[in-house]
């Protein structure tokens, strides 16, 4: 039998963070991970304190980060629920320490400077390095790299659901690049974190819709590097839904030629033919964001105007899970040689 | 001093029809409105049985429909809240017996046969002599026609939304529409209107998001007629938001020549300059739902790439209100020279 | 090892239905369920159809009731999420051919005609002989009694919340019932049924509390049975809350003598010392409606007053699972002996 | 032709003073508000800064606080939106220059040390005189008393909701107090304030319910004051509700003697036969938070058990009108000898 893998989760009280505890706490293959979190002593002490949820499920133990708190429990691998600057700090010691590591945050998705600029981030020698090791963890796109990678840089939730939907078509060559490839996203409110701002205050939110970060949001950058596209290709539109979780990306492209349903729905099935956690609706059937809330499902519908050249995509994600905790432990699976499934059903 | 004007109102218990009651019990300028139900005797007696509340307020009764009861009452306008299949067959009649007529559904709002097959109709000459004659009433595109009109169609509440945003790019000539134009709208449950069904369960749209008849939604000729565009320039996408009220159209549009945003805006202010009820965002501030709730005001912001070409629309209205029965009362308010604010400020 | 024992289920596509659908599906000792539709051939034919949730889950067939089908299917266990009055007519000839029964309805709950006059049923000698057979399946205050029985009377989502909050003080005899209990509840929409109705429609539910059924409510007699008090000792009062799912009750009771909070607080921990799906928060934490979700816990909390004679209650179920179909598992995990977690955890 | 009244707002960002603030935009009795802010020149200098909603409204100027600001305007009557430490300091000096003040904190609510207690304030000889002054400000109990006032304590929201269903049987005497009266209150999130905090995160809000200050919330004092209740009379437990405006008390009394529904009702109405802004509902109907929502009026509505003694009263408001800024302008109109109705119809 297989030994255990053990793993540690530093920021387990961020919405990401806690998910991917519950993922991991339930995980088959898995210890008990070992839970951190970054406040240092003034933090809570157990997992309970900060979610009350969990009372009477078992006390786990909240421990200030140290590098020798993780050393002592062997972990192998180290999931990073942190901002991205903490993340930027911190991986290039838990790699050069020998563990392997999934990062949440933004702060290893981007190869080129262009893009991770939005994050404040210069490129030096070491970064560098660590950048062109750095695998962008998106399971169905690139699961070999995933495999016998040491640092895993976990998706965005908005990049999840545009690039697993404009994917097939991309790599296909059927879109018409010049007229443009819109993606007007919605997403829930887990997905700005759990920080409290007049953002995220409930009356700002309820009754109410807004877009934001037009032209200008960290996930650009992804959606561009993985499917190879030009800035001036996309446009990215994400908004506020009045709902704690999940997305729904509404996608608009342009088919180079006509095609029919029939080939489009075929172009997709065959892409995804191998991928477990991806569901393709039957057009016209289209997904909403409740279907694949609770699940690490991307599901993907599309509809086809009777000129078969304009499509309009609609994928789904929850954010919390296919957008971020779910993916990450299905990228662990992976590196381990596991099902992808496993401890996501 | 002006004449009291008789107005009356069939179909009060619907969302639009109550919501339009409601103004017109407050307008200065008329007498209590003489409210009319579809069903018959069978119906609701008082406004408030259908609204309870409306407890305490005074009961309005509400009569069955009669051609007598109308003529008795020496109604001058008459507004349909009505299914667009009885509008369409009343309204003839009502014009004969010299009544000026807003009618808040769909029956007369479309004069191409290409676009109102949507609504099952077949043109007669009786009918297409009364649309030769019905006006599309968006007051900022037609006052003039809407001032002399004997019978207004009153625009549907997504149509309003885009075509306000989108008109004074349109009439400026700047869209390149090759590259076609994206409306992707996202609207309350009362648009989907009072009827129980599965779709507006409040366990079925809580917590969700779903685009629904896209490429087929009825308001979609609405947009091409008024803005002259042809069927492949324009793609019109219907969300349905967990909220009660409010619409935000997010709409993407490539513009044929580059742009800076002082133009654009300049391009927005001097078409509506003269436009009561509309506020023009300036960029990078935009419009949220929350912001035009309860009011008359269609709110338009936008965003301009760095390339000074494409550009995101941002546009809200109240579906209820600015969608449809403030623009109805704004309709009437052109239709008797009075001030376009009257009764709606 | 054991059998796997074969389970059916009636109604699979109501809320509660379909609750408890997914969660036999997974249940480690059962076989797939056979799942059987009330509507006959007219209905949906898979549960896909009536849950597009489900797409890419595999195909579930939902088959027309019949006795024969459950017999080929040779069921051991039958459940029923249907209308009390089809429970009331089906039980009999199940009992009769040899199954065991889980009612999530409403039918054979109730032991004296005083309180199940609310449903419009008349006792008969056959109806007489099958309720006296009937035990009321509130694991916490009967497992034995559950354990060996043929039909389990699965208790309401409110009664659930309500009575376990007070059996620990009821069964010690410190309340001082002469000053009355209330338990003021409050739930979220899918306890109301998947049938559209004006009162689940959305836009009525929404930015909306309500009480309803003041004095009359159908569970009010569940309560005074299981917890042996009179009419005039307790008011229930159920309210509608905005969301999805869950209930929160806040119970008022007056001590005959005053108790230490230390004391309340061992007065449930004893009384729930082996109950696996009762968390007690102690005092001043309450629980909230979250915290329970999709889990099968009843969380109870308390607040007692400075005199330690007034208390407030608050307990919180998630009224699909723990107030219907995860208690309806926990009741099937007893009559076979199994562990109460199994399945649900 | 009366003077026109100069008022100010100092708090006009808060919910409650920008609800104020808009209303007392558009009182026909009033020149345009002084508006001020807190936060000295660091905070927003328009009041569309703080509400983007206002945008294109007109730019109303907020200036930093200054007595001689006040004094500059002229200003007769002076709203207080602020924190109950800031009204406790300011009112002083604001009588002292002649200002009328109504304060929507509850600085100057309570009479008895042992309530004000809460709001950690020690009696001073200066306090005292002004308490001594002070008109706790429900028209409907002192509507003779606020007329002549110079400080008037405007009440709290969920207080309101709960006099103001009760003081009609208690003034008639018919209560039985020795059984406790139970008070359930239910409110939206803008209760709160607009202080983004974990409690009022759009995620922690919604899909949920919680209960909160049990026997600790700072109303219960002001009930216990106004309706002349013993400490041990009453429970008040105010619960969170996920949604953005509106309270619904539900109440709960024992009636000495049996009285039927009719007396009760008559109870009601002649106790109320005066009151402008008060609606009682004809048992069984019972008010909804929906109902009273964007108005002044106090719905409310009760149901009688059989015994004709056990009763259960329903109390809605919205406590951004009825519940502080609406009833302050009724204050207001009072003060100055107008119809209560002036401004708020």
């Amino acid at each position: 039998m297989h030994a255990t893998l053990k793993t540690a989760v530093l920021g387990a009280t961020g919405y990401s963070g806690f998910e991917l505890t519950q993922l991991l706490l339930r995980h088959p293959q898995l210890a008990t991970p070992l839970l951190m979190r970054r406040e240092g002593d003034a933090g809570p002490s157990t997992l309970a304190e900060a979610f009350p949820a969990l009372a009477g499920n078992g006390q786990y133990a909240l421990h200030p980060f140290s590098w020798g708190k993780l050393h002592d429990h062997g972990v192998d691998l180290l999931f990073l629920a942190t901002p991205h600057e903490v993340s930027r700090m911190l991986v290039p010691e838990a790699i050069s320490r020998g563990m392997r590591v999934i990062d949440l945050s933004g702060a290893w998705r981007l190869k080129t400077p262009a893009h991770s600029a939005v994050y404040g981030f210069h490129g030096t020698p070491e970064t560098a390095a660590l950048l062109d090791q750095a695998v962008y963890g998106l399971p169905e796109l690139a699961s070999e790299k995933i495999r016998h990678a040491s640092l895993v840089a976990n998706p965005g939730c908005y990049a999840t659901s545009v690039i697993l939907a404009l994917a097939p078509l991309v790599c296909a060559g059927v879109i018409d690049r010049q007229k443009g490839i819109i993606a007007d996203s919605k997403s829930g409110v887990s997905g700005a974190g759990k920080e409290p701002t007049a953002k995220t205050h409930f009356v700002s939110v309820a009754d109410n819709l807004s877009a934001y970060s037009v032209f200008g949001h960290r996930h650009t950058g992804e959606i561009l590097e993985q499917l190879d596209l030009r800035s001036q290709e996309l446009i990215f539109t994400p908004h506020l839904l009045p709902i704690p979780r999940g997305i729904l990306s509404t996608i608009y492209v342009h088919l180079a030629k006509p095609m029919s349903t029939a080939e489009v729905d075929s172009c997709f099935r065959e892409f995804f033919k191998n991928a477990r956690w991806i569901r393709i609706f039957p057009s016209p059937q289209l997904p909403q964001i409740q279907f694949s809330l609770r699940t690490n499902y991307c599901d993907i519908g599309f509809s086809l105007a009777d000129d078969q050249q304009r499509l309009v995509l609609v994928s789904c994600v929850d954010n919390l899970l296919k957008g971020a905790a779910g993916q990450a432990v299905q990228n662990m699976n992976l590196m381990n040689g596991w099902n992808e499934a496993e401890g996501l059903a």
